[in-house]
């Protein structure tokens, strides 16, 4: 069974996601296509800024289940637009940041995210709640790096995260670690085994892969997200909602 | 001490708000003002309305504050760019469902909201954890009424608004009630006497009275949200976040 | 609209409370009355203290709703007799300590309470959970001086109240304070400041001047707790309840 | 080993409770001793009637160590004075609502009690949340009698006992029974003999005996409340507490 | 990249499973293998029986492992043998239960378990909370049929499984399904697809597809458990564990 | 009441575990007997060692009701076959570390557990979990010593656990203590001396003798395990469970 996903980057084109960074994460028999968005903000490292990329990501998850698309990833891990998506399409729409920590929640006793920045760490702990993933939740540490600062090949960057990772496992009880960005591409694998050589045995999950595997197997298996939890927008009776892209889907 | 409050009502002008709704609730020596959006939803019933209304909710708010508001509170129970707004601004800034819900939770021991829509049980509950209020959380109970025609001289929507809090009181063990809508002005007072009436000596709270209230009580007393929990947004390096309304007022 | 609220002190004159501690927290066209109990603590510092000083706390809050006043706010973090109280009374009676924890959840991501003495803090904890606002709760931190020995002008207890606090936001995760006992007056503002100093933008709650205006709020709109959640006590079928001060108001 | 245990029963002498309540719950080898208290109310119905009765429960238990008792049963569901009494004591003091919440969270997956009045429900779920019960709480059911007037050998409340166990079982979930009155004496068994008949092979928990013979077990096996959780008042520097009985004991 | 899953089937063979249940799960590009237990339980319906089947469960999945085979999914919804396997294997090993259960958070709000009998809510509650899955657990809801009788061409089972999805959704709030014993193959997809007719647009999950393609998933990506939170069983110094097939493969 | 009651202690005769460690539990009125078991391991680290050992510590317990005994006691913290050994038997069962957590709600307000290796915290998280007992659980503390090597005599294990008991008081916010292995018998007692000469008054529980003195309560007054939450494993139509022993005491 031939498929294909799409993954929507809830960022304006900034040089820092590269189709390149999606190679080989499905085999050749499926497609993964990749798109930007056009209005947005460059990076998602704020409140602000996923409320400002959430309605250009909504409208490229229509426009992708209109292509014939059979799945969408968000590439980010502050998951933005991903409600409002499943409430305006049938498609499965995952984000990186709901999935990895279920994920998880199956691999270990406790997580910790590995995020770019401190102030990531009340909105992974409100997503944790919602998501479902609190229990198994142990903390957030961070590398403290801009996102459009972050360079995978650096490595300081390697060492920082590293560091990070050690601090999760032996103080806050973890023993399961997530990418807290997806902006750092390529970095789960080689922290997976340099923890191995420092006696942890433990998973690093890098996000957007994995999330994409996920997407296909559902897609595989026929199950989507349920609308009885992320019900259909109707149209408006009167004014409508002011966005003529999203009106003309509503029935 | 006098100050002024704003209103934010996050959706596009269709009538269904008016500024005699917000008449009475500071005395005379404070100025309540109150403003819609531009660009948005024509009412909040999803999440798609949520994220599409929450830019220029959160533009609404820049500009109160740069105007020397003193408060803001949002008119809606979602809190549509409720965190975002925070981020933004150093005044507080309040949502009504975050402020009656932990209001509740000091009332008595388990509140019920009353929706106007089934689905907003799903989104009350995700606020609800989110907030701090869970605990006390007992349900949502829904009249079924779109809220673009909602009547809030109708006989029919009072007999609904009854028939659902004695479903709350006596099936879900809740012994306090926010109204769910800030469109069902002024049918708190009426609902809470007819349950007296009843023999329910029962809070009903109607949102936006108490929280423009609480908020004016913030203000004389020095104190907003934690900036720690809501730091503020920094100039992006590269692109920026594609609305230069935003932009300019970032350091 | 003029009120009348009233500040029961739940202990026995001692001098460490005075009129002027609430002077200003209501304007001058609402009245805000004290009273101290005749029998009971000298200070509230254990579960003892609140046992002793709460029955009369309770006849004065009674005595309140029989001279026509509007709201009773208890002046101390143990809320000592506040659910009894609220089983006497229709009048909305606050205890600072539920007050503040839920306007904490409102104003941040995670508070702490700065306590007088380390051993508050099971009953911080204990309160948090039944005050739906456990979630929410990072820590308690103490300054170790009995309450007895407060000086609230003292540089000593205003440093030990930084360093705890800063212990606070450092080390436990808060991002929003609440001042542990009514006796530490004024200190909030004071510490907010110095906060602000050291680059933390956090919110510090004096915890009687917003009760106060909490309770103003909740006659001006016509709410009080739930009769549901706190119902009326009938008078007994034989032998009372040996107190005839509690036996003669009851129906 | 020979030991004296003693139940303080928190209300005043009405004639419900009788030395013959307890007789044959400790062997011959034992002392089992009772005493109600002097000053409080009649029953333990209400909030109020909690902290009437709470300072001569607590005297009583002073009294109880002074004179050499090993441990004390508060006989009432509502634990009313167990946490200042253990401040004030190191013998072991034991609140049968407690102490069978947590029994039951050992015999099965779901407890309900089986209370007198249905205002009850809002205590009970309150000290299930502070006594570290709170997960395996399925409900509080309720015979509606008033304390003062119940029969123990009237078959109309053994009838409405059976009805309400019915329901917590088929409509609650709970696999497991507290009576929710010490006033209930001896009930319990033909419950749980009833319930055996009616196909229902569930604990039903009498809790007086059970938790007189958990008291004898700490003291055997030289086990206290913990004083870290429970520390010693200590004697105040200014005017005391207004009780010389309290006043006396302190050092 | 082409892979070899094992499932285990933790029964003795009664024709009950059959290689064709697991037929077209993967492509043809990588293996699927199968195995049940020689010495355990004929179905697993009780916390006995999946003690009696644990040991040679994870037996074969230790030799599983020696094989060389890349990951085992155990084929029933008990998960029985899952953590100590994990302990002594580093392969990827799946339970059903666990995955779909934090599968099912991903997909919705709540999710319901549709058993075989009644008595299996309190051990899938069990599971939710060490899993990690309990925050969005609604109900389990049970058909009443011996496992060992199950005909999955029944129209009767069918019929039941359809009746009480119903419940599931209307009356507990559930809006995504677990199929909740791996006997019921094929069952899935006729109910999600009779439960649409019927208006509920709701995922049911068919628990080895999906878990069988995640393990894929895991394996592609190079995750595992976490050896930190299962670490492997040292050598016993004196006596050991009894059963020379553990013995072996330590060290 | 002359009772009889079994110590079964799940690991095969190494010598560390002798008759005399149970002398004195119980007074001459009382028998107490106690078995090892024929099959498992030599002793309980793993989870491993729990379902190797558990087939054969439900024998037994089967055994014990057939013979006569009035209650069984299960000699490990583990608990293994607490839950399958009370499907199959009416006689009351008791994990010590089931019993123990829910005695340490009772007794303080957070509580620690002493284990003998690190790895057993997440165990010992989990069994809180589905105990009921999670929210007072403060940290599992270990002092690293492999259960065969425990010498009890030893002045460096008395010193070790007296060091991890401080770190719990002082770290973790724990007030009551549980001594995490029934192989360390005998020193709850002189560690309580210990921490109460360092100014620490806080119980140490050793799990075996409350645990049998709770046994006896619950025979005593006619109480058992709730076979509704436990229920009968019937007999299997076909193959059955694949153990003779187990399959001759089903109906």
């Amino acid at each position: 069974m031939s498929l294909h996903i799409r993954v929507v980057t809830p960022i304006i084109p900034t040089g820092l996601t590269q189709a390149s960074d999606f190679e080989g994460i499905l085999g050749p028999e499926d497609r993964l296509s990749y798109v930007e968005i056009g209005k947005g903000a460059a990076s998602i490292e704020t409140e602000l800024d996923e409320i400002l990329s959430a309605p250009d990501t909504v409208a490229k998850i229509i426009e992708a289940e209109a292509e014939g698309v059979d799945a969408v990833v968000i590439d980010c891990m502050g998951d933005p637009g991903l409600r409002p998506a499943r409430e305006c399409v049938e498609i499965p729409v995952l984000g990186p940041c709901e999935t990895t920590m279920n994920l998880a929640c199956i691999l270990g006793h406790r997580y910790s995210v590995l995020a770019v920045a401190a102030n990531m760490r009340v909105r992974f702990e409100n997503q944790a709640r919602i998501y479902g993933a609190w229990d198994k939740y142990a903390s957030t540490r961070s590398v403290d790096v801009p996102v459009l600062e972050l360079d995978c090949e650096s490595d300081l960057l390697k060492e920082k995260l590293f560091e990070q990772a050690i601090l999760a496992l032996e103080n806050d009880g973890a023993d399961t670690l997530i990418i807290g960005c997806t902006g750092m591409v390529g970095l789960a694998q080689s922290l997976q085994e340099k923890l191995r050589d420092a006696g942890w045995f433990v998973p690093v999950i890098d996000p957007i892969p994995i999330t994409v595997k996920i997407a296909k197997a559902l897609v595989e298996t026929g199950i989507s997200h349920s609308k009885a939890a992320y019900p259909n927008p109707e149209k408006k009776l009167k004014s409508g909602r002011g966005y003529p892209e999203f009106e003309s889907f509503l029935k």
